[in-house]
C-alpha cells in the first residue's frame, strides 16, 4: 500500500527561527513560508535529496496544530506522511481491518492538492499517519 | 552539512505487532528483527522506496528508550537521523554555533557501525536529531 515517504511534520513554535535553524545551522534548502489560511497553518519545506521536512505553525485562532504546540512548546514531531497510488483502495482496505480514520472517514484535499486521510496514532504506533496520493 | 533523511525511528511497545502493522497493514518491506544488545535495543527495518523507518523496541533492562515508552505506552517517533559527509566537521561546526552534542559530545560508532551523534532535542526544535556518518 505505502509507497515513498512524502514528508516528516514539524510544528514549530516560531517559523522564522526554525526555518534558521534548517538553512544556516543545518545547511538545507527552505522555501519561502506559505500560508495555507484553509488548513490553520504556515510552512516552509526542507528539501531534502530524497523526501522532505515540513516546518509547520499555527495560522489564526484555530489552527489544528495549536493544542499539539501548547503540550510541546519547543515543537516536535506532528505526523509523517507516505504516499498511495489509489487512496479509495487504500482507505476500503484500512475500513475492512478497522483502522480508525481522522474526521468523517472520507479523502479531504489536503495542504497540497491532492487527496489525503489522517489515521488514528492510537491505531498506528502513537503516530499520526497521513496518506496522500501521488 | 545534512545530506539524505537516513531513517526515522518508532519506538514500539511490541515489535511483532509493531512488523506486523507495517507488513500487512502498510504493506511495506519489513526486515527480519535483530538484537542489539550494546544499544539495548531490538530493531526491524522498514524498507521503503526512498528512505527507511525504524522500529525499536527496549532489550534488557538498562533501554535507553524504556522512559520514552513509560511516557508514551502506545509508541511515538523517538528520533529521525540525517546523514552527514565528515562527522568531525559536522560536530566543530555544531559546537562553534553552541547546538549540543549529547553524551561526551564526541562521536560514537552507531548501531549501524558508523560514527554517530544525538543532538540535544531544546537545541533543535524540540526533536531528538542523529547524525550519521555515511
Amino acid at each position: 500500500m505505502i509507497g515513498q515517504l512524502n514528508h516528516v511534520a514539524i510544528a514549530v513554535p516560531d517559523l522564522k527561527k526554525a526555518s534558521d535553524f534548517y538553512r544556516t545551522t543545518l545547511g538545507a534548502l527552505v522555501s519561502d513560508p506559505q500560508e495555507l489560511a484553509d488548513h490553520g497553518v504556515k510552512t516552509v519545506f526542507v528539501e531534502l535529496p530524497n523526501t522532505k521536512i515540513e516546518l509547520i505553525t499555527p495560522l489564526g485562532d484555530n489552527s489544528p496544530i495549536s493544542l499539539f504546540l501548547e503540550k510541546n512548546p519547543d515543537g516536535g514531531i506532528h505526523h509523517f506522511c507516505y504516499e498511495v497510488a489509489n487512496m479509495q483502495e487504500s482507505v476500503n482496505q484500512l475500513n475492512a481491518i478497522g483502522i480508525r480514520i481522522l474526521g468523517d472517514g472520507n479523502p479531504k484535499i489536503g495542504a497540497h492538492g491532492k487527496p489525503v486521510v489522517f489515521l488514528h496514532p492510537k491505531d498506528c504506533l502513537g503516530t499520526l499517519i497521513e496518506l496522500e496520493q501521488i
